[in-house]
Parts: structure tokens; sequence; C-alpha cells
């Protein structure tokens, strides 16, 4: 149940065409199910009006299959990050209907296509090797009802690169850059466009990059204002969060 | 120079009131000026449409004033952060109408005061200590433009006060949420709202806190995915972005 | 030898039905043995009222085999904890009557089955992902005597969840949180109740999540102050304290 | 409003002697104060039956008094930890009837000393240089009525110290050790005892103690199953806990 | 003694203008006096070519005047880095003839001011609270005889400034970068010039910054391949490899 | 388009043999081309002067093969580093003419083989395990036109085989050293020579050494003046920061 | 070439049976041979009196055997460390008279067993999964002459153990002790004796071991002052120092 | 009462001069006095035959005043580390006889002067900012009854220092090496000399070295074979251990 079918439902209230008690019972009942290993929230759809999400990695295919299954009950779109092959295809032998991205791990289930965003969502990354988190973040701001633009590979050592792109992100209402290494680019993404940037390192890298220690430690010291961070690789926090602000 | 000015002025060039090259002189020709040891940046306004900052830690009290004496020569508003009272004194010396703020250490020359903010702002903190943190992002917020609600003591250990404070908190189209110790406040809060929330680390704490790293490394790792997080201690830089999103 | 046995014993010693020296050589001979590599220590079980333990990860399933067939001769109970299917195998192949539990990897011989603990002992757990640590805990506690409730699922992020199992923790004489990621949960449940809470983080995410350093420094920065800590994924360490407080 | 006045209240509803509506205003209206910084809680004592705290480090002296002023009005027993002499003299002058203790910054109001513990808390420390982090811990347990035994400069060095005080160990239903440098003392007192043991990393050390982190891992790590820990320093949050523990 | 001098007295042996024992004599003889706390190692100059340098922090007064003292009986050029200003005024009050630069230290003694850089040196640093760093760079770099050339304030979020110096940038045949917070710009410049750039990290920042660790590890995984790193606020050590590939 | 191909374009624009236009077309026409996963910068070798690199870790293979084609249609040097033997194969077997040294695991197109450096390079290693690194470096210097001289296996624990090398380091114009361990290598090799040492930390090791961070943090804090440091394990940087010093 | 033989060679000098450049050169000359990746160092048996060794992680088993093969040539004992089983058969190929313990990864060559050290060593080690590195200790003390005792399992938290061998101890004239986790029983046999103790960290445990470096921490910061630590699982060293001792 | 009085006592037991039970009662009675806040262990100098030490940084002059008059009624020597020149001079009022030497802190009472140590102890420092922690070393072995030869600012990074003083540190039977910065210098001598190195890594450095963390991971990861490392800046442990190795 998404917050338009919520207003739907407030509006046959409010004309006298349900009760309140059956709006309540249906509003309020059960809001999450016991699976005896998760309790699937279908309020959280309620509360943020978006898809719902399986975090794959750590939980055995048969747990996925299960969750997705009750979700996919209620919610029109569900995503499931960082699934391998395997997982996803024993998903999709049950559940048919959605898209598997090999590159990010993404599995999608993507039937409600609405477009809500207001703007357009920019997804920048700063290497070749940052394109997984990228597309992660991609995925999820379309999913929920974003336009998204995606430019790769303008590093910070080839600012020429950035100046050329300078236009189109500063058509976005909120840009989203995925850098790993020194996780300088958010920087000069952040000095170019008046707009919120979210950055997200990666682990790209090696050696003193610390598995993306570096690239984070950098961006939550930009000289940047207008940048704020997530979760090293959290491609999908960084899209979800963008897919918030796109709607406001 | 800010927005709304170089709106009219690019009116007055559609006009035929000003010459292009007179046009393009004035928004182009010396961006920045030369202090010797800084250079002030007043497209910084123009790009970002919001008032001028200085972080005065780390630089000499003769250096904040000659900065900000360029800066308020331009831009209505500047904010001094991290000021303490004996740099605060310097500057008020020398440049009269900004009010201080001890606890956290803002100077503030606030001379615009247009709300530019759609909405409401919620800054909430946890405990009392980190007030100083909270009220960095409040007067930040507040100078670029925004109806700031702020919300104080409501730490994860009594979770009735958070769910009494669910209203207001529900209300706001953002919420900075600054947290030291364990950093739980934002995933509790991302959890009640469908908001964007920016959560601040802050170094309240002892031991194995170190310095705001356990805050720090708790709210990466939120598992409310509306969260994004900034440097520890930097309510500044949560007020900006959150300002950012309100305008939008 | 546990503590009954050993008070049977000296009840016979006072009823004058064995001698002083018999008595004292079945107490304190040959206190462990000599495996070669191991030193065996019977009268730990003496010390502590409790089950024998041993650590399978690092030693050879040959090792674990004899370990475990030495300390079944004189203990009721023994559990291996981190026991992979191979060792599982080698062990049960050898000494029949033990069932391996795979999600933790705990193989449990659990032939004394009174009840010792005085209350009920509540397990916790943030997400399905902490599963495998929260059974370690029950499983522990169970064969240390005790009655285990166990609720899966109950994160931070959805508060709801935890209000609505309210009752179920407050009824507990000890509650073991076990969370990765943040580690949030510990805070939150403590403030709940009014019991000793023992928080497991686990290793449970990625990123700056470092294996469960950030879950591990969020609890012991807790702001609810009835919260101790163990390792990262001791399930066991807190299963066995939760025991022996519910003793009390 | 600790608990025995909750009892005596719902006995006066079950007595007819007081209205259900004007018991229910008395103990949930007005769950906190607002003090403009700070939510005053007096329903923590309800909830966990104990004396209020405030921890006074970064907090002004003006903050501490209005604080424990409002304290003071409803409960009997107030600890402030942390507490610098200006600060507990400013507090002394205006609520007179505490003690401070120096050595450990307690300022402590102990007007209700029953004994609510139903055995004996053991308070051992490492070295001399570990005594103010044990009179926390030994303050607090006395505060929340318990007999409290200390034993003091018992290193894992000597161990013959150790082996002279097991009997005194052995008699507490729970022991608090607090040491520093490599934090090895819970290990060997977790041997010795099969009670539960509250391990308390002190930042006592230098060079690559890290302040207190090296006792931390050490006890983190510890090869004795009844052992848990707190964070570094914290002797209140295991004097708090232990006293739980001693009330079952 | 330096080179020149050094090839001076070689071209006297070959002119038989002095003997090769008494050259050897003056080349090997006392390498370096014993002043009871220091080895002055004279032969530095000889292996380098280069100024005497003494590191003023951790040293007495009294050992930095008696090691100075000795330094200029032999050699031209001294610099003493890291000097507050009474260690500064007690050198100058034996020693006369140093000038002091208070913002980063150094005292200077600077008496053979030869030319012996074949190019121009750049060095820039990204913030006013870098100045000191770069100033040492500086300084050492035009002691050891080369013309210099300093930018402040381009910080990477500012890249049209960076832009705007980029001619000035390519003239120079080594460029020195100075940056605190995430540390940028040594890439940004990197990626604009082809010859060597040297990186400074300073300990300009707060919170995640880790006293400048943030911007180390970004320097160290720059993606920009003409970029060496030197210690964090190393100014000294950056203007000494820059004098050695500008002799070149 | 090399800088030699470069100086011979803009000699034939002012010999009239080329219209002005049409040598900007070459020079500044598709400075990089979109292959869709990566902006292919063929001015980078235009700024540089130098061969283009592939790092070919964290790219699938097919990624890799289209880059190499791309840059070898331009240039006539490319060094593909971090190749496996598959991730060689595949792109030998598209594009040959290359040779692959599995030690290091570098794929070089060595077409121009002019020599450009002015003088010699040396590349040390301090153990055989460290000859990855310093292959990598070698290989890197040599197709950038340098003659190379390698010594290795001269540890500092070996005093007397740095010695024994001592006169072939001074010969150097710049000298690469590669250390794992406790990295001292660099420091005794820097004491030796006068000039420029470029540092690189290698994994080589275990325990303590942290995958190289304490060779890391012993060369930056080198106590030779004349030592630059690069990221863990990488030869490449090393290899070529040292070769643009040698064309100086 | 031992001391021993260096010895005699030098009393043939005095006797006038051999010529002192003879004597010279056999004793400088080619002091390493070059195998083209290793230098082989033939005086540091003569510099140390002891075995030669080579450290096989890291190197290919091609390199391994050519090392081994030049090293037999001179030294009668050759220890090859960290060796897994692939390699230990490709020296035993070739160089058969090894023999491989597979425990600790240390294949022999034991061909002069004379015994030079003076007294007892002994290892001794905290928990079974700490075997490995206490047989690397003791297989080199025994190669280097020394008569050894191993203790096996006393840890910290079964201090009675620990005072049943304390008479063995004590006829130690040195004592190796090898533990992970918490790394406390060096501080309690350091205690216990009198002589000096070589605590070596293992990587046994998890979670907040962090690979050994809980236990190395708590070691540095031993509170007993006969206490020296080695590299986190570095038996080998343990072993060689200690045989250095007990020659003296 | 140390070992020679204990051998007399023993002698006088043999010759029938004293009873066994006095005899005991004298070696066993009163292992330790009850200070109240310390046990003092006489005992520790009859294990260990040496001299009373008390780490003064921490304790209040008050105590170390109280702990030094109750150790120098038995022990002829007493040292006190880390006492600031207040505590010491509240010692000196109050116990005198003891010098202070203000560049280590050390206070030391040295009644009994006879050697016992066999050989020579050298300790070798690499800067002049080490020699505080040198001194601590020199002076406890002093104490201890050795010889003890100091050679000052050899560091890696000028081997011809290091080498011409290679005769001294071979004359010696153990060698202590104290460093900061990178740590490298006890590897250097390692490689010269033949018998054990105790390294000391010292907290000289900034930036990187982060408060001694390079050296000691420098010193830990020594390819000298011969090298086992304390804590930083643990000049004492060097002495006290170099001291028991010099007495073998």
């Amino acid at each position: 149940m998404n917050q338009d079918q919520l207003r739907l439902l407030l509006e046959q209230v409010r004309a006298g065409e349900i009760e309140i008690d059956g709006a309540l019972t249906r509003m309020r009942h059960l809001p999450f199910e016991d699976l005896g290993f998760a309790k699937v929230d279908h309020h959280r759809a309620l509360r943020h009006g978006i898809p719902e999400v399986i975090f794959a990695k750590g939980k055995t295919s048969e747990q996925v299959v299960a969750i997705a299954e009750t979700l996919l009950e209620h919610a029109p779109n569900v995503l499931i990050t960082r699934a391998d092959r395997a997982c996803a295809d024993a998903v999709l032998a049950r559940l048919p209907g959605g898209d598997y991205l090999p590159l990010s791990g993404v599995l999608r289930f993507w039937r409600d296509r609405h477009l809500t965003g207001k703007g357009k969502i920019a997804v920048v990354c700063a290497g070749t090797s940052d394109m997984p988190v990228a597309e992660e973040a991609q995925v999820t701001a379309e999913v929920m009802g974003n336009q998204v633009e995606t430019i790769h590979d303008i590093g910070v050592a080839g600012i020429h690169r950035l100046m050329q792109n300078r236009e189109r992100l500063t058509e976005a209402r909120v840009v989203v850059v995925c850098a790993g290494m020194e996780g300088a680019l958010p920087s000069a993404v952040g000095g170019l466009v008046s707009c919120p940037v979210i950055a997200v390192p990666t682990s790209v890298g090696y050696g003193a990059s610390f598995h993306g220690l570096a690239a984070l430690l950098g961006m939550l010291n930009s000289c940047a204002s207008n940048v704020t961070v997530v979760n090293i690789d959290n491609g999908f926090g960084a899209g979800y969060v963008a897919s918030l602000i796109n709607r406001l």
C-alpha cells in the first residue's frame, strides 16, 4: 500500500464510501507479518511511500525468497540488493517478473513505473570500477519514480572532463557521486552545483585505500558544504535519499 | 551578489537596460579578490544562493576580520563559525551588527531575513551536551531563510520521549539529528519520518567514543535508509544541506 | 562433576558415608588430564556449575573429537561452538547423541535438561542476518538450564515493532540483544527494561561496519546504563553470562 | 517516584482510596519536565527503580545545578558523576546535603540508604592508578543499596596477591574488575569465581595502551566466559549493572 | 662545506695547490662533532649539497643553540624548523643574523643566496589555514637556492580558481601542494600539470580529519600518477625534495 | 599523440604547412571518446608526454580489451597493470604485440622505445618478496624511456650489502626503493645518496605489518629528507614519477 | 661458516698455518652470492653464529629451492618457515634430509645437533590453537642447540594450571609465551619467574581480537617488567632471541 | 630483601644459626603490606632480585611518598619513574638520599652499587629527542648493577655514524635501541651485532608517527631476527630486561 492508495482510502472515508473502522483495519491491521525469522513491515511503504527492499547478503536464498514473496503481495515494487546469481535465480524461479542486473547484483521488481520525482537526478562515478555502486544508486532512484542521468568516468585528475559535463550536472535537482581511491570527486562536483550532493565512497582502490576508508574520510571532510555522505558502497542509500529529496 | 540580484541583472539585460558586456563584466569580473592569504570567492554566493561562511578555527583574528570585512561588502549575511570569544570581539569591534552565540561559537551577521525555505526544518539533539552542535545547525538554517524547530534531549534510551515528539518530527520537511556516544538517534528518527534525515555525529562521550568515531560509524551503518551523514560536530554542514533541501 | 554432585558428595562426607580422604581424592585428584595438546579442565564445571565448552575454530577435527570424548566422560552437557559441518560429522561419528545446528555451527550434547534458571531469558536480534549469533546465545542458555524466549528482527528503525514486544521484554530477568550495523538496539531495549541487558555486536554489515567494529563501539557507548558488552559475534558468552545471572 | 511509592499508589487504587484517573495522572502526567535544554525523566526511576544520575562533563555548572534541583524534588538519591571541584561547589552551594569524592569526581546525594542488594558486590582494581574508576563503581553500587567490598592493587603480575584474596572474591554475588594497561585481571578473576564479572577497562597506561584501548580489547577477548565489558573508565555503568544483578 | 666548495677543493688538488692528504683531512676529518647529546654531521652538506637543518621541537633551547652554533661554523645556510618564539629568541640572542617567521616557526640563516635551481617551484595551498605548512616549504626551497611562486587558497570546491592559476602552475618544474581536510587538491593539480607534484597533507580540519589522516590517505590514493606524498605538515620535506628535483 | 608529435604539428603550423583550424581540430577535437563505461583520455598523453595506462583490477576482461583497443589506436605505448593471466590472455588474443610479466602482472605494449630519460634510474628492493612491486616500477620506467638498474635484496639488517652497492646507487639520478615489513630501507638509501628517493611500501609481511601499513608509516616518518612516498604496492606510480624527474 | 669454524681459522692464522691473505679471502670473499633475485648472506651465520633461515611465504617454490640449495652448501642447519606442503615437497624432492612439521609449516635441516644453550628454554602456550606458533618457536630453539621444554594450554582463566607448572617455569633460563585472544599469559608468567620472558601474540581469536592486535597490545602493556614482545605469530623470532639469551 | 640477603639467610639456616621457622617467617611473613590503596610487594625483590620501582604518573605525590617510604625500609635501591619535579621534591623532602634526573623524570635511590651484570650493556638512541627514554633505560640498568655505555644520535639516515660505532656495539652483551619516527635503527643495529637487541619505540615525531605507533610497528616488523620490542617510551622496561639478560 503506497501513499496514493492511502490518500484514495482516506477520500473514500471522507465520502462515506467506507467505514472508519474498516479503513483503520486496513491501515493498521497486521502491520508486519511474522515469517519466523523476519518481521516484514508493510507499513514501511506506508510511512515512506517507497518500494520494499531486501538486503540479500547474509541471508539464505530461502529466506530471500520467502521475504520477497510476502512483500510482493502488497508492494508493487521490490528491490533485492547484493544478490548473487544463485540467489537471483532462486527468486526468479519462484517469483517471475523481475530483472537482474549482475554488475550491481540488484534484482528489481518494477511494476509501478509512475514518475514521482519532480526533476532529474544525476548519478556520477569517478572511474569504470565504481560503476556497480553507481548502478545500484541509479536503479534505486528509477524504481522510486525518478528520471536519472548517469555520467561515468569523470575523475578529479581530469578536470576538463568534469567541466565538459558541468551543464548536465547543474540541471539536476540532486547529484549522487560515487568515487573510490581518494574520493575527491564529490568536493569538485559540490563546488560546481548548488543542489545537494550525496557522496558514496566505494571500496575501489588498494593499499592505503583500506577498502574505502580513504574515500569515506575524504568525503566526510569535504570542503564543499553541500555534501553529505553514506556508507561505503551504499549506492542504494544514496539513490534512496536522492529520491526523497527529488519528491519535495 | 545573490541569485535575486542576478535575476534582476538578467532582466535588465533582456529589457535592454544594460549592455551584455557590462553585465558580463559585473558577473564575471574579478570573481574573487586577493587578500594575500585568502581568495574571497564572491561567486560562491552566486553559485549557491547562500550566505558567506568563515571557518574561524586555525585562522588568526586578523585574518578573520579581513575576510569578514571583504565579504560583508557584497553579502548581506555572513556566518563565522568556531569563533572563540576573543575572535568574536575582534570582529565585532571592527564590524558591528553581528551577534555572537557563545555555546556554539557562531558569530552571525543576519541582515537579509527573507524566508526562502518552503517548510520547517527540525533540529534534534540526543543530549544536553550535544546542544552546541545543534545550535550551529539551527543558526545556519535560520540565516539561510528557514523556520527551524529544535527538540532537545530525546535519546534512544528513553524511547517514549521520542514518541511524544513524533508529530513535531513528521511535520518537518527535513530533519537534522545531532548525537554523540553511540549515535543511535538518527536511526530511530529515520524510522519515524519519511523525509531526509541528516545525521551529525558529535564528539560527546568518552573512552571508546574516540572523539565521535563511534557515533560516526553508527550513523554510517544506520539501518534507516533515509539517513545521510556529515563530519563529526559539523552542525554547519547539516544546517546548510537541510536548507538546500528545504528550498526545493 | 557438577555442583549438585558435589553437594551430594559433601553430604555423604557429613553423614560419614565416605572418608574425607576419599572425597578429597575424588574432588581434587587429577583436576585436568593431559591429552598432549590440551589440558582438559574438569574442575571448570566444578567451579562454574556449567557445561563444558569447546571452541572448534582453529582446532583440527581430531583435536575436537579427542577433547569432546574426554569431556563427555565426566560432564553431562557439552557444547562445541563454531564447528563446521565436517567437524560436526567427525564428532558425531565417534560420539553419537549430539545434535548439530548448522545456522550457528553449534554441536550440542544436552543430556542433563534440568531447569536451573529462575526466570526467563529473552534473546533479541535486530535483523535476520543476526540470527546465527542469536541462536548461539539461545542454545547456550538452554543447555545451561534456562527457559529462553527469542524475538527476531526488531530493529531500531522500526520502533513500533520494538514497542509491540515491550511486554515480552519486560517479563525477562535478563535480555541478550544481538545487533550488527550501527548496533543501536541494546540502547533502545535498555531504555525499556529495568533488568541487565547483555549486548552482542555482530559482524553483520559492510563498508564502515568494519566487521562489527561500528556495532561494538556503539554498544560500549550506550546511553542506557544497564548494558554490558561481549566480543563481536560472541553469542556463547552472552548466553553464558545471562545464565549465570538468571541463577541468582 | 520509585517502585515502592508506585506499589503504594497501586495498593491505594486497589483499596479504592484513590481514583484510577487520579492515579494515572500522577503516574503518567508530565513524565519529564522541560527545562529548555534537558528533558528530566522522572519515569527513569520508575522504570529502573534506581537513583537519578547526571553526567557532568560537557555540561555547564548552571545546567548541572538546574537538572540536579529538579531531580532532587522527586528522587531521594542523585549521583553527579565526572564533576570537577568547581561544579561540585556550585551544586553544593545551592543544594546542600551531598558529599563530594574528589578522587572519582562523584557528587552523591544519598538520602535513602535502604539495602536492596541481596548479597555482596566486590569491586577490584589492578593498580593504585585505577582507584578513581573503582571508586565510581563503588559509590554507585552503594547508593543503589548494596554492600560493597573493595580490593585494591591485585595485578596479574603478582598472582599470589590474587590468590590471597580468592576467598573474598568467591563470597561476592557479582564482581566488578577495573584494570588499565593490558587489562588481564578480569580473565584471572573470572577463572576464580563462578559469578558474573563486569570488566571496566581504564585509561591508565601510556604508549600502546592508547588511552585504554589495549585494556578494552583484552577484556573483550577474555578467555573467561563469565566476563562482560563496559566502556573505558565507566565505573558508574559497572556499578549500576552490578546493582541490577545483585537485586535478582 | 657545500658541493661548490668541494669542487673548488678538488680542483685545487688537481692543480697541485693542495696536498691530497690535506684535502682528505679537510674532507674526512671529524665528519661529525660530539656535543655530548647530538652528532653534528657536517658531511650531510657534503653528501646533499644543501643547508643544515635543526628540527627544534622536542629539543631544549639550549640544545638548539648549541647545535646551531656548531653548524653555523661550517655551513652558510641553516634552517631551524618548528621553533617557538622562545627558542627563536634564545638562538638569535646568541647567533644574530637569522630571521624568524612566526607563522611557520622557521628560523632561517640565509647567508649564501646563490640560485641553484634551474626553474621555478610552485607552492600551492588549499586554504588559509594551510599557510604555515606552505610557508615552511617555501622557505626551505628558497634557502636551497630556488625561485618559488606561491599560490594560496585554491581549493577543489572552487575549481574555477584552480583553472585561473593553471598557467602559473604549468610553468613550474615541480609543484608542492599543501592541503588539509579531504586533501583532494594534489589530484586536481596533478591532472593539470605534467611535472612531479609533491603532496603535503596538513593537520587542518576537525572530526573525521583525524589530525591529517584523511588528507594523508586521500593523497596516497591519488588517481593522478605524478603525485608523491610526505608526512603530515612536513612542509620542510616537500620543499627539500622539490629543490633536489629542480637542480636536475 | 605524444609531445614530440605535438611539437611537429606546431612546427607545421609555423611553417604554414597546416591550417590553424585543422591543427586545433586535431589537437582538441574529441579529447576523449565515450565507450559507454569509460572516458578514454587521449589528451592525457598530450598533457603528460607518457604512455597510456589501464589499471586492470576491478575491471572485466571485456572492459580492459575495449579500453586497450581504443588507446592503442593513438598511443604507441600502453601499460596494463594488475592484470591476471586470464585478462592478459584476453587482451593478447585481440591485440597481439604485448608481452606479459606474470610476477608483477604487467602487460606491456612497448612500440616506441626512444630513451627520453637523461640519466639512470635505480630500482632497489629489500627482499625477494618485494620483487613484484619492483618489477612494476622497473617496467613502467623502461616504457617511459629510461635506463633502469635494479638491485635486489639489500635489506637494512645487512648493511654491508647496502654499502657494497653504494656506488651504483650514487650513480642514479633518482632511486625507487621498494620495501615491506618495517620499511626502513628508504631511510638508509636516502642517507647515502643526494638525489630524490621515491619510497614504495609493499604489503610484504605478516601480523603487525597490517598489509603494508607499518612500512607506509615508517617511510612517511623517514629521517632522511630526500624521501617521498607513494601508495602501498604502487610500483607503477613510483616508476612514473621517477621517469618525470629523470626527464628534467 | 659458523663462529667455531671462524675461531679455528683465526687460530690457524696465529699458528702460521694459513696466510693472512688467504684467511681474509675465505672470510670476506664473496660474502653473498647473487642468485638474481636474492642475496644469500653466508656471513649472517658468521655474524650471528646461527643457522640460516628462509621465510617461504611470498616466495615461489622455485625461489625457496634455489636459496635453500645455496645455503645448504655452507650451513649445517637451515630452517624454512611458513612453508606449505607443496613448497616443502618441492624442497625435499631436490634436497633430501629435512623433516617437515605441518602444524607450524617449518621445514628443518638439522645436521649439526650440538647443544650450545647453557640452560633450558621453556615454551608455553595458552591454548590448543596457539600450538602452531609455539612449535615454530620450539623448533627454532632446538635447531639452535637448546634443550626446550613445552607446556601447553595453561591459560590465565585457569590459574591453578599455571601454578601447577610453576616449578617447571622457574627452572628455565628464558621463557617464550605464546597467547592469542587477550594475550594475558605473559604477564602472569612474568610475575612468576625472574628470567626474561619473550611474549608472542598469536592471531588466535575472532571479532575484537583483530587478528592478534588485542593480544599484541596487551603484551606491550604488560605490568610485568621482564616481558618483551615480538610480532604476531612470530614464533621463529621468539625462539631465535631465546636462543641468543640462553647462550650467554 | 634481595637475593644476596636471601642466600645469606639460607646459609644461616644450613649452619644452624637460625631456626627454620624463624627463617620462613622472615621470608614469607607479610609478603605485602596494606597501605590502604596499594599492596607493596616486598617479595618482588625476592622473586626478581632487583630494586623496587614506582611508576609515578597517575599517582598523587602523597601516594608516591607513602609507597616509597615503605619500600625503602626493605629495599636498598628504589626507582621512581615518570616523576615530575613537584613529585620528586615531595619525595626528597621526606626521604633524602635520592637524586633526580629531570630529563627522564627518574628519581633514584641507589644505595647498593654492587655490579651484578657480567658484561656491558649498550644504550643507543637515534636522535637527540630520544634521550629522555634512553636515560630511563640507562639509569634502570645502572641501578640494577650494570656497566652501561651510551651512544647518542646515530640515526639510520647517517649510516657512517652507525658504522663508526660498530665496535662499541659488538662489545656489548645486550643492546637497547631507542628510536622514534620510522624506528628503523633497531633493524640496522640488529644486523651488526649478534647479541639480543631490545627495541624501544619513542613518541618522538609528528603527523603520521601517531605518537610512536609508526616506530612501534616498524620495530615489530624488523627484518633482524634478534630484536624484541617493549612499549612506546618504555625505557625502564628495556633497561630492566637488559639487566636480566646481562646477569645470565
